[in-house]
């Protein structure tokens, strides 16, 4: 496997793509609306959140993905369609017509996603004029990046290289974030395109473990939004005979897709509103994988340890105290405790520590947390960001 | 039942408290050291973390409460005493053993509380002559309300005098938040007196309920700390034949105990970390009383909701996205919703509203959201604060 330097979405074979500025974001400029699309029918399989306050279009794009296909994906920023009563489930259903009418599919082989403020109607006929003027071009990934972001500061994209049947594949993807950004799922809106032939059934495996090691070991805020949405679609260009997931191809794609969906998860992460670091935190040795990841998320989630990390400010008691109520298994007496090159607890016993050194390893850009909680294999990693005034500057005037 | 202006824990008859600035807080200055006496035994109850990582203090007081009795309470602020491994075990026993020197009791008869920073070794030398200083007054309660404080602003007290047996009893207590607040239980420390006579089983129960209407429908930043602890005891002085469940009386005392311990749970919330508002969440009309308490407190944590609160923007699409993650049962298409006098959705229908009618429901210091789920009778609250700069700025340098 081999990542794709400036990765787009249209790395994958077939795989075209556009935006437009439609007029849904409030600042008369930036791209709000765009489509994705692939040139020949493709497999596909989705995940959404567990809000159980989902938006029309999650509602409506789970539907359209029990089929197991799928050929665009049709995305608008700005306004969330959710809380939208039956007018915003028949804007959903226009929205993926309208896409579906320009390149001349039916709308059930359209999904779609929508992203930015809850409770006020879609502006239709500003959709409307929008699909009407976005032009699909094989190297509009960029542009797709960009204009699902809301207060996200940079698009995310990754993408991967993959040998399978002797050729190369590509698996590459856009995400965004930055606010309401919880698991299950994590990101509000992720789409992966892939050249390779995958079976639709094997899809929605590789698609699952990859979330779970990915976008849901990733928070924000702890707010698990109503429209959150990650759709990978699979159109064979690549010509390969389709992977089942009983062979080592397969597991050269699912491990592709798990990096790429890493690369966007933590990408979000990284660019969380009002972020000025990024947090990893690793967990090994708990008593089982997820608790791993429980303890992981837990620790990277906690206001406390968050804005400590803001203020650089070694009070490493926090991540005690939150792997306490993470709900993992946890023996304190066990726990060996790391932040940076920084020793705070081994086998729960405080090590007096440099208290320079300490607010060293937490002053870069990425601060690294690692816990070993002694009492078996599990092993899980999550990414976060730091909590600031500038998150809550963001989100205290967010319609205003 | 009457509520006592101005209580003092002290208020119950046969109780006296003191504090004194023993060095432990920083500052110089402020009361850090307190001890609660009853000067008759007393039956007691409490409650305590669910966090697996607990302080010292935490586990021997929980082990010495299961005998149902104890006399006095030795109470630090500044250190919390957890993560402190056997030495902090050595010194909360200390603790006790020396308040118990200085009251003529058995340490067993003593239960001891800690809160502020996570880590360090108590110092020993400063709490042992402390609490030499001490001098009980049946007149310290405030004393002893303030000495319990870290970052709170404020102390917080509450009382109420109820008939038992046809004379008047009183229920007062005291409590300290503010930052690492959120159940279960919420309050880092409280500790409730009473002169009635109560059998520890019926103390036990009653307590629960308390916590469950009171403390553990709070939050302020959703880290259940190491260290949460509630006590009561009941001495007896008012001479009534102790309370066992079964009349009238029992009814009416654990009305009290429910009424105090949520005007304490109350006053935290007020005076979380960095807060400007008072936040309320009102649920009705829930499937059961759990799931009304669990999506009031889902509203009233959502760091999204507490922003909003702070910067008066009327955005309640984020109140509807974090009922849908509460686990509470919801349907969108039934929800009612309400800010203060504005109404912003009936039956999941949009209600139009007066923009800047909505921004005037946010700007008061108490902000109260009305929700009816209309799927049953269940009826829950929940309090909390907004979510400010002063958060972050006080939690970015706490140990510095």
């Amino acid at each position: 496997m081999e990542p794709i330097a400036d990765a787009a979405i249209t790395d994958a074979v077939g795989f075209s793509a556009g935006a437009v500025h439609a007029g849904i974001k409030k600042d008369g400029q930036s791209l709000d609306l765009c489509l994705i699309a692939s040139d020949r029918p493709a497999t596909a399989a989705g995940v959404f959140t567990r809000n159980k306050v989902r938006a029309a279009p999650v509602k409506l794009s789970e539907e359209r993905l029990r089929s197991g296909r799928c050929q665009a994906v049709i995305v608008n920023a700005g306004n969330a369609n959710a809380c939208t009563g039956e007018r915003g489930m028949a804007d959903a259903e226009r929205m993926t017509a309208l896409a579906a009418a320009r390149l001349g599919l039916s709308p059930r082989d359209v999904v779609v996603a929508s992203t930015g403020v809850i409770g006020v109607h879609l502006p239709m006929e500003k959709i409307e004029r929008g699909i009407a003027q976005i032009e699909l071009s094989p190297t509009g990934g960029h542009e797709a990046a960009r204009a699902i972001m809301t207060t996200d500061t940079r698009p995310k994209e990754a993408g991967a290289r993959v040998r399978i049947g002797g050729q190369s594949v590509a698996v590459a993807g856009i995400a965004k974030g930055s606010g309401m950004i919880h698991p299950n799922m994590a990101t509000m809106l992720s789409f992966v395109a892939t050249d390779a032939a995958v079976a639709p059934s094997f899809l929605r495996r590789a698609l699952a473990e990859a979330v779970g090691g990915s976008f849901n070991q990733m928070t924000v805020d702890g707010d698990t939004s109503t429209n959150d949405t990650l759709v990978v679609l699979a159109n064979g260009a690549a010509g390969n005979s389709p992977l089942d997931g009983s062979d080592r191809d397969s597991r050269a794609f699912a491990d592709a897709l798990l990096q790429v969906s890493a690369e966007l998860a933590k990408g979000v992460a990284r660019d969380g509103e009002g972020a000025t670091k990024f947090i990893e935190v690793l967990v090994d040795g708990a008593a089982s994988v997820d608790d791993a990841r429980r303890a992981a998320k837990a620790v990277v989630g906690s206001s406390l340890v968050k804005t400590a990390v803001y203020g650089a400010d070694p009070n490493w008691g926090r991540v005690l105290c939150a792997l306490g109520y993470s709900g993992a298994e946890v023996e304190e007496r066990r726990v060996d405790l790391r932040i940076g090159d920084v020793w705070l607890m081994r086998g729960g016993e405080i090590q007096p520590f440099d208290r320079q050194a300490g607010v060293r390893a937490l002053s870069g850009a990425e601060v690294r947390v690692a816990i070993n909680l002694n009492l078996g294999s599990g092993r899980g990693i999550a990414w976060g960001c730091d909590l600031t005034e500038g998150y809550v500057e963001i989100n205290g005037k967010y319609t205003t």
